[in-house]
């Protein structure tokens, strides 16, 4: 199964690196969006608990994938690649994020890919929300199934 | 000056074609995603007021564009294409919608682009608010200068 | 009915602009991809005969559009826009041209448009070839129907 | 190192299998557009050999991937998704192939990615030619260094 883990936001890399731990302790691959802050944390937290990480870039240099990524997807699509990320995971978790957080969680959510949403995050109608990243994880995966 | 008018619901229709046709009254070109609902409803208000339509397609036939379309961008890759439609605009004019109508917003407010949300809107922290279509078309105009 | 013109080389612009002419003058709105050299010819042709263009651009910002440019696509998903320049034409003329132009011709062929070369052009197997510029645009709008 | 391996062709499976098999033996995780014939037989011969595979799918349905594939990145942007083949690998062996393969193999050329095209191939001016699958593999791992 493929997660996708989302966001951005310095102070929610703590909960990213645990959500990316937890996925891969449950045999999760972690689908991100391959740059830094909560998708760094997330894929670090994946690697060190032995999980395998992919990272959907932006830009058209494979270079800019941060260390944690296994395996590098170069779209050269700018933003737009955000939809690719959403879509690429059989569920979303988003932490913290931003604009380009919103693009995701509607991607997702046009594709019916279950979206959790780690408080304290964005206010958007839809998503189930979750209170802690075992939460978050234990949300995604029972609504893959 | 284009400006983008964004949105679903057949609810929305009716102020859909009224800020389609204050915004061709002003002189802007509309760009829409091309197809029914606000989008059509936009474009038949341009019309009606002897305007310029743009219809930035998700599929690769052109003959999914309503019939107020002017001009057609069949672009092939699916939702992805609401990037374009956001980024395309000078500014941005959402009514109504849903999850396309988010990941649109949020592409807008990645490349800074102005969003007026006329209400009743999405709820998403960031846009101008707008209680007519009147004043949607005057705060976009306003925004771009 | 909407023409592609695809292409590049300075050495080629004389015969760009001739088609963008022949295009406006039966009727054909242009489309390119917004830039310099071919694209800009045959915008130029075809607003010297009082037609109408759009550029669908690689980048984020629209003052990337050459002058010639009437409605501009931003689509800020680089060189993958090809994809769109050659789905957005009813038929597709390659003036000289490179790498970008290959992606091109192939987009158009896999989504079925004719697509016409005019010599000397790239060596690709499928297309029509046209020796002038007239050649060129009655093969391409004989295909249309 | 990643590699993308492109193409098209039933006639071409055995190859485009030796060449997956080849890339895997040499340590590279194999790219591909994950669907069928050379797709599928390369990603087979990777996996045969203990690799790892990456398919990229135009559509937006997991399930599209064949059997071979690891990590499904789920594009859903249709035959556009070629660009994030093409981006994805390091080098690029073409095996066989029609028009979707020429886009590929422009994108690759447009952002300098070495490309090697195993005989018998498309007719494309600028790819290094290879006679056998070991050629095409050796070729495209000396360009990357």
């Amino acid at each position: 199964m493929q997660v996708s883990v989302i966001g951005s936001g310095r102070e929610h890399e703590e909960r990213a690196e645990a959500v990316g731990r937890l996925l891969a302790e449950r045999g999760c691959t972690l689908v991100c969006g391959g740059r830094g802050e909560v998708m760094a944390a997330a894929a670090r937290g994946a690697k060190f608990a032995g999980g395998t990480t992919i990272g959907i870039l932006p830009g058209s240099d494979r270079r800019e994938a941060n260390e944690w990524i296994d395996h590098v997807v170069v779209t050269g699509i700018g933003p737009a690649r955000n939809a690719i990320v959403a879509a690429s995971g059989d569920a979303v978790i988003a932490v913290g994020g931003s604009y380009g957080t919103l693009t995701e969680i509607g991607f997702a959510l046009i594709l019916g890919r279950p979206v959790v949403i780690l408080e304290p995050g964005l206010a958007v109608d839809g998503p189930v929300r979750a209170a802690t990243p075992a939460e978050a994880v234990d949300a995604a995966l029972a609504a893959v199934g």
